[in-house]
C-alpha cells in the first residue's frame, strides 16, 4: 500500500503548532537517580534531547530515606521516637540533575512506611499508597523538604520546580481505594503546606490516569473551585493502547486510535474552561506513552517512534506540557529487566543504546525556535531563519504494510542543501540487531558498541539547485520518521578544489 | 557493469595471508605530535584500529628543539658555544604515544638547522636536508637521545623501539643532490653509533621511495655487504598514481594499476633475497598510500577505502609491515590546509571525521587472529573460533559502474547471525555531505557533529537458519567495502518474549 | 608525653613482613554498587591504593534481583510459578568492578526472600539470614550465578574469583539462632556445589567474628575434618574494640589492647595447625576494622589510621590477607547516614574526600615490592632499589600526649633526597575541617572541594649529603602517620640554573 | 626580623579598592594555542581563577598560517600570486579560549614574513617586527580576519574583543628602529580599518613597555588627539625588576621598588588625563610582571607570589585591567625550556603543576564580588554578605627574614569559623621540592604527581566563640601569602554527634 500527499508550502503562511517537546521527561522511581548507569543514559538524553524538567515517583519512598522515625535506642520499642529528615540522597539526586540541565517535576508521594496508615502498596519495590497516618507529620514532611531545596539552591530557583501532589489517586493501586474524599484530603493539606513556605510555588493535581478521568477532574475542579483554591495548574496522564494481553515476562497490547485519546483530552480541557476562574489553567501532561506497560516491546520499537511522532504534533495544541514516561530503562515497577530489550519505557535502552523514539524527540526539539508553516497528520515544517526543517513519519496502528511519499513545493530558491536523517527499520533499529544476535540477555562490550553503532539515524545529503520554488519528495517506509533541513548553501569551493574530478577521477 | 563471483570455502582449507594492518602507521612531522587536534585524531585511531607503531619525520627538525647550540652570552658571537639537549618535547610526545598505546618507529632525520651542511630543504616547514656538518656531532646527538629513552623508558622497552636512517635519500630534496656516497657514509656513521648504544636496536635503512629504489636498493645491499653491516631489516616506500596535475591547491593523478607497484616491491625482496647473508630479511613499507601528494582529493573518498583494501590484502606477502602514510590531517608539509576536506593523507579529517579508509583499516583489524580461508582479489575471509570474518572491495582505478556480487559457500549450519558493515559513496560518505553544505572551509561545531554523524559504517543483519552450508551473497556499489561477520547464534528468547509478535503486532 | 626511639639499620640485612596491604577490601552490600557516587569513591580508592580484590554481603540479597520466582500470571496465586536468574545488576556491577582493576571476593549469601525459610533478617535493609527452604534451590542459584560468571568472563578469569560460605554465622542476627550444624550443612552443600561447576574455585568458610570464633573455628575444622573437604583456605574477622556506647546515631567505643586481638588471631592459626591435612591453610580475614559499627566516629579519625598502621604491620604475619571493612561510605546497614562525616567505616567520606585512613592504605601500599629492613611497634621500612621507604606511626589507644621521635641511621650516603608525607591532626584533618564549618549535613559543592583540599598529606622534602651512613629524625604529633622515602637524587642543575641565588636573591 | 601590625575594622566602613585581577592574562604567541600541554595548563588556571581575557602576541605569525601568499604554480617564480587567508587555525584556537570561557584580547600583530618589509625580527621563533610592505594588504588582513571572527561567533560577541595595535613598537627589536611615526602610521591605518568593520570594536595603543613609555605615551596621545581619533583605551606594559645578570639560560636581577612602577603607571595616567577629550580613558596594562626574562627563576618562588599579590592590591587604582605575562609554561621567546622549573613567566609550570603565584590569583579572586573594608600594604580584607575574607602577604625585595604578624578585630561576633589557606615556602613550595629532587629536567609521571602535591596551600581551619568583636592574628612567614574566610557557622550536631568525644576518646 503506497500512499502520496502533497503540499504547497506559501511564503509568510504561518500555523498554530505548539511544540513543547522538551519541556519535562519521565522517571522511575527518584531512588534510581542514585544509579551510574541511569545518569549515563540521562547524559545521553540531555546531550541530544535536552529536557528542562524530570518527574517520576518516589520522592517520599523509604529507599530515599528522607523521613526518619529513630528510636533512642533501636533495639528498646519504649524508647523514644525522634522524627528526623535525611537529605542525603535527596542532595545526590537533585545535584546529578542540576548537573544535567534538569530541574524536578516534583511529585509528592509515595508514603514512607511510618507514615503509612495502611498496607497498601504498589509496585515490585511496594511504594506506599495509603493516606498519612498523622496530616501534621506529612505537612511537616513536605515543608521541611521543600525549605531544604530552598536552602541549597535558593528559593528562586527551587520555587521553580513545579509541584504535583500525589500520582493516580484513581486508582486503587495507587491510593487507597482510589478514595476521592480521602486525596480531596491530601491535596488541601498539601496545597497549604507548600504554599505557606513559598507562594511563589506552583502546585498542581489531580494526576490521573485515564479511565475515571473525566469524573475526577471534574470533581477536582468543583472542589477548587469550591474550596477556592488558586492552584497553579492541572495535571493528568494519557496513554494510548487497548487491554493487555500477558505472556511470560511481557505483555502485547494494541493500540487505540489517536482521535480516542485526544478526544479525551479535549474533555480534561472542556471540563476546565467550563469553570470561569480556571479557565485557560495549564493543563501538564505528566505521563504519556504508548503502552502504560513497562514490559511492553511496543516501546523499543520503530512503529512507537512514528505513533509518538504524531503524538508530539498534536499534545501541545490544548496542554502546556507532556512528559514522556520515561527516558530510561533503568526502572524497577515490574521487577529488574531481564534483558536490554524488554519492552522498558525507556527513550534509551539499557547499555546506553537509543531506542527508534529517543530519535522523534531529538527530531522535534530541531524544530524548537522555528515559525511552523505547516502542519499535517504526517509531518510539521517549520521555518527558522532562511532555513525549512521538518519531521515526517509514517503511523499506524499495527503493520499493514503501509509507504508514505511526503511531496512539498517549498519557498526558496537558489544553491540548496537537503539534509535528511531516517530512522526506520532498516536503518536504525536496534532491537532488529539485537533479536539477530540471538537475543542475548547480557551483552558483551563489543555487542554494546555493536548496538549502539546500530542505533543512529542515518544521514543523507543532497545538492538542489532550484531558480523558484523547491519541490522535495520523501518516502516514509512503514514506520519510518525522517528529520529534514533545507537550507541555503552556496558552492564555496577552495582555489583549485573541484569536487566533481574529485570522485569522478 | 554488474560482475558476479562465487566462491566454495570448504572445512580445514587455509590460505596464506600475513596481515600486518596494524603493524605501523605514518605521521605528520613529530613536533605537529605536540597539538590538541592531533592527540584526539590519533586516539580516535586507536581505539578503533590500535596502531602498534608510528613513524613520521622531524624527529630532530628544530621545532623539536633537541639540539641547541648556545652562546655563553647570545648577544656576543665571540662567546664560547654550549652544545645541548633538550628533550622536554621529546618528552611530551613519546608520553603522550605510550599513552595512547604507540611505540615510535623512529626514522632518525632532518638536520638540524645549527648541524646541516647547506641550506638545503624540503618542505613549507623548512627541513634541513643535508648531511650534518661534522659527523661527531650527528652520532653524539643519535646518541644522546637513545640514551635518553633508555633512560625515561628502560633499555628493554627503548630498544624495541625501530630505528631508520633518514628518509627518501633518493630524492634531492630529501637528501642533498640524492647522493648515494653521502647516505651510505651517513648510514654507516648512524648504524654504528645506535649499535654502540646498545646492541638490542633494530636499525635499517635506506628508507627509498619508488623511481630510483632499484638501483638504491641494489647499491644499498651491497655497501652493507662490502662493510659486512649486520642490519636489521630494510624499508622503502610504495605509492599507487602517476603524474599530478596542479589546480590551485590542490593535484590530481590517475592511480597506478596495482600489480606494476607490487610487481616493483617484488623487485626489492629479490635483490635483498640475492645476498645469502640478506635473505629474507624483513622489509619495513614505512609509507604507503595511493596518492604521495597530501592535496590529493582521492585521499577523502570511498574510491580510496577499496583501493587501500586491495592493497591491505596484498602487501603482507612479502614485506614485514606497510605503514600508511598517515594516521590524521594535522599536517604542514605543503602548508596548513585551507579546508577540513582537503585530500589530506589522513584516515581522520580534522574535526575527528573519519574518512572511508579508515574502515578499510578498522576491518581489516578485526580480522587480525583468524586463520584465513579465502582471498581472491576483492576479499578476505578468515575463521576465528566458530565466526566467518570478511573484508570485501570493489576496487577500481577510476569510477566506471562496476557493481559486484559476492557469494560464498561456508562450511558453517544452524542458527546463525550475519553482521554486515557497509561503507560505501551511499552509507559512509562525509566527503559529499560536506561537498553538499557547500564546501564549508570552517566548521560549525554542528556541522563537525554532522559530518561525524555521516561518516561511520552502516550496520545491518540478519538472522540465517542453515542445515548444511550457509550460501552468503553481497552487492557492492562502486567502491563499496563490506565487513561481515557469521556467527552462531540460537535463538535465547526470554521467557514470553516474541520478536515477531512485537514487531508484527 | 614525649618518647624517643632510634634504630641502625644494617646493609644487607632482612626482616619478615608480609605486606598483603591491597588483597582485599570491604563494601557495603553488592546493590549499593550499582551507584555512581559509589563507584567515584571506589575509583579514588583504586587510583590510590589500588586494592585486587573486593567483598561485601548481599550477593544474592533481593535488590541485586538474582533469584526470581514469578507466576505465569501474577495477580493468580494458583498460576504456575517460574524460577528464573536475573543477571542484569550482576553484570552492571562485576563490569564496574573490572573497569576498576577488581576482582570480587565472593560472599554467597544472604538468602532471597523467596529462599528464606524464615522472617530471620539483619540490617536495615533487611538481609535475610535463613537456611534456604530447599537446598535444591540453593545449589542450582549458587550453580547458575558461578556459571554465568564464567561464560561471562571465561573459566579462568572467574575461577580466580575466591569463594566464601556465608557471613558471620555465630551470629544469630546473621544466621538464625547462630546454629552451628545448620551452617555446616549450609558449607557442605554449597562447597559441593561450587567445586561441581569447576574444581579450580577456592571455597573457604566459616566467616566468623570474634567471641565465639574459637569454638566455630574449632568445630568447623573438625566438620570438615570428618567430611574429608578440601577446603582452600578458612576466614575470620578481626574487629578491635569494647562494648559500644550509644548516643542517638552515633555509638562510641574503647579500643581494645592490639595484643589481645593478635593473640586471639594467633589461636586460630593455631588450631587449624593442629590438624595434619591444614597445617599452614591460609587464613583470609576477610574484615578488619577499630570498631565493628558504621556510626562510631572513630573511623574518621587521625588516631584511626595510626592504629590501623599498626594492625597493616602485623596482620600478615600469619595471614593470606586481611580486608578492611570498607573502601567507602556509600552503606546503609543501619541507614542512610545523615551527614558526610558519621563514623563510617570508609576510607573516604561521601563526597569523595579521603579519611585520614586513606593514607594508611596508600603509604603501605608504597612499601610493597621492596624488601623489609625494619619492622617494629611504630614502623616499617623496605628498601627498593637503592631507595629506603618507610611508614612510620603513633598509635595509642587514645589521646594521652603522646610525642614520638624515631631515629634511624641508614646505610645510604652521598647527595640524597629525603620526601616525608604527613598525615596527622594539624595537616591532614578533614573532620576537623568539617566540625569547625560547624558539621553541616548538606555540603555545598564549594564545602567538598574545600574538605578535599584538606585531605590529601602534607609534602615535604629535604636534601641530604651524607658521606657515610645518614641519621634520619621523624617527630610525629599524637596519632601522626609519616611516609617517607630517601633516594639518591644527584643535583643536576641546568646550565646557569643556581637555586640559592634564585630564592636567596 | 618581626613586624607586628594591627587593624580595627569598623562596621560600615568601607575602602577603595577596584579588584580586576581576573580581566586578564597573557600566553605565549597563539600557535602554542594548539598545543595539548598548553590547554591542560590553561584549563587548570581556568578552574581556579577563571581570567574573562586573554592576550598574546603572534596573530599574524606564520605558524598561525592566515596570511598566506601561494603562486599558481608553486615551482615558477613567474606564476601569479593568489593572496588568500587560512583561518584554519584560527579556528582551532579561538574554538578552544571558548571551551574555556575565553574571549581573546587582540593583538594585532607580527607582520607575517611574507608582508614584513625587512628582516627585523624577535625571538627565537623570528616574529617579524617590520611595517608592512604595503599598507592595503596589511588592512585587508585585518579587516578579513575580524570578519572571519564576525562570522564565526557573530557580531555581537567578536565585537566585544578588545583591540590592540601592535607590541611595545618603543623597542627596536619589537618594531623595527623603534620608529614612532611609523608606529603612528600602523595604528592610524589599523584603526580605520578596524572601525570600518565594525564601530563596536575597541582599539587602543601603543602597548609600550616602560623605559621610553612617558614620551611614547605622551606623543601617542599627541597624535591622536591631532588625529581625532577617538581611541577606547590606552595600554602599556609594566614589570619589576632592574638589570638583568645572564648565567648560562638564565638571568638574575634585583626587584625594584614598587612605588617606583606606581609612580612610573601614574605618569601615564597623567598624561592622559592631561588631554580633555581623554581624560579617564582606560589604561590597560596588557603585560605586567616582576620580570620581563622568561628565564629568571624569580618567577617560581613564593617571594613572586607575595610581591605580585602587592601588585594586585594596587594595580587597579587608575588602571582598567593588568594582565599577568603568562598564564603558563609553554613559552619559546628564548627557546624551548630544558627543565620544568626554569624561571618561565607562567602562573603553572610545564607538568601542570601550580606555582605559588598562581594562589595569589586565585586568592584574590576570591575577593571578587566583595566590599572592601581594609586596604594595606599587607592586606585587603573584603565583606561578602555576612562573611570576611582576606589575602595577606609579606612581601619583600629579597630574603632578609622578615616575619610579619597582622592583627584584624573585625566587627562579626557569635559561633564562627575561621579558615586559612597558606602559600609559603614550608607549605606549598614546588620549586624546593623539584630541587630537593636533584632538578630533574625529565620528570616521571611519579614526580608531576609529587610536585602537584606539594602545590596546593595548606588549608586549616579553627572555631571562634565571639560575643564581640573578633580578633585574629595571622603569622606570616618571609614571603608567606595567606587567604583567610571568617564566617558565622553555627554549630548544628547530629542527633548523638560529639566531635569531642569522638577525637578525645
Amino acid at each position: 500500500m503506497k500512499i502520496e500527499k502533497s503540499y504547497h508550502i506559501l511564503p509568510n503562511e504561518t500555523v498554530l503548532f505548539n511544540n513543547r517537546v522538551d519541556y519535562c521527561v519521565g522517571t522511575g522511581r527518584m531512588g534510581l537517580a542514585l544509579q551510574r548507569e541511569y545518569f549515563e543514559q540521562l547524559k545521553l538524553v540531555q546531550k541530544y534531547i535536552g529536557f528542562k524538567h524530570i518527574r517520576g515517583h518516589g520522592l517520599f519512598h523509604d529507599d530515599m530515606a528522607i523521613y526518619q522515625e529513630r528510636r533512642d535506642n533501636p533495639w528498646d520499642k519504649n524508647s523514644p521516637v525522634h522524627i528526623e529528615y535525611n537529605f542525603t540522597y535527596l542532595d545526590f539526586v537533585m545535584d546529578s540533575y542540576r548537573e544535567l540541565g534538569l530541574k524536578p517535576f516534583l511529585e509528592l508521594g509515595f508514603m514512607p512506611k511510618a507514615l503509612a496508615s495502611s498496607e497498601n502498596r504498589v509496585f515490585v519495590w511496594g511504594g506506599h499508597t495509603s493516606p498519612p497516618k498523622d496530616y501534621k507529620l506529612w505537612r511537616d514532611l513536605v515543608q521541611a523538604t521543600l525549605r531544604h531545596l530552598i536552602e541549597r539552591y535558593g528559593a528562586e530557583e527551587a520555587t521553580s520546580f513545579p509541584v504535583e501532589v500525589w500520582n493516580e489517586p484513581n486508582l486503587p493501586g495507587f491510593w487507597e481505594k482510589a478514595d476521592m474524599q480521602a486525596y480531596f484530603k491530601l491535596f488541601d493539606e498539601t496545597f497549604a503546606a507548600v504554599k505557606e513556605v513559598d507562594e511563589r510555588f506552583k502546585v498542581g493535581g489531580p494526576a490521573v490516569c485515564g479511565g475515571s478521568d473525566e469524573l475526577w477532574i471534574s470533581e477536582f475542579m468543583k472542589h477548587c473551585s469550591e474550596k477556592r483554591l488558586k492552584i497553579d495548574f492541572v495535571t493528568r496522564h494519557h496513554y494510548a493502547t487497548e487491554q493487555p494481553d500477558r505472556s511470560g515476562h511481557y505483555v502485547y497490547q494494541e493500540l487505540m486510535e489517536p482521535e480516542k485519546g485526544f478526544s479525551n483530552l479535549k474533555s480534561t480541557r472542556d471540563i476546565i474552561d467550563g469553570f470561569p476562574e480556571y479557565k485557560g489553567l495549564p493543563i501538564h501532561i505528566t505521563e504519556f506513552n504508548t503502552s502504560y506497560s513497562p514490559d511492553n516491546p511496543i516501546h523499543d520499537t520503530n512503529l512507537n517512534a512514528a505513533f509518538i511522532c504524531h503524538q508530539l504534533s498534536r499534545l501541545g495544541d490544548i496542554n502546556e506540557s507532556y512528559s514522556y514516561w520515561t527516558f530510561g530503562d533503568i526502572f524497577e515497577e515490574v521487577g529488574v529487566p531481564f534483558a536490554p530489550f524488554h519492552g522498558g519505557f525507556g527513550l534509551v535502552a539499557n547499555g546506553c543504546i537509543p531506542k527508534p523514539t529517543f530519535w522523534s524527540f531529538a527530531f522535534f526539539k530541531k524544530l524548537v525556535g522555528g515559525e511552523c508553516v505547516h502542519r499535517s497528520d504526517e509531518a510539521v515544517v517549520v521555518k527558522d531563519g532562511e532555513t525549512y526543517k521538518g519531521v515526517l513519519w509514517n503511523h499506524a496502528l499495527k503493520r499493514e504494510g503501509r509507504e508514505l511519499s511526503l511531496k512539498f513545493l517549498l519557498p526558496l530558491k537558489g544553491e540548496l542543501c537537503l539534509i535528511t536523517e531516517t530512522v526506520d527499520e532498516q536503518t536504525c533499529n536496534p532491537l532488529k540487531l539485537w533479536h539477530d544476535l540471538g537475543e542475548p540477555r547480557s551483552l558483551s562490550a563489543e555487542q554494546k558498541e555493536l548496538l549502539r553503532s546500530a542505533a543512529y539515524p542515518l544521514v543523507e545529503s543532497r545538492r538542489i539547485s532550484s531558480s523558484g520554488e523547491t519541490e522535495l519528495e520523501f518516502n516514509l517506509s512503514e514506520f519510518g520518521v525522517i528529520y529534514f533541513e533545507l537550507r541555503p548553501a552556496p558552492l564555496t569551493p577552495d582555489r583549485g578544489y573541484d569536487y566533481e574530478r574529485s570522485v569522478k577521477l
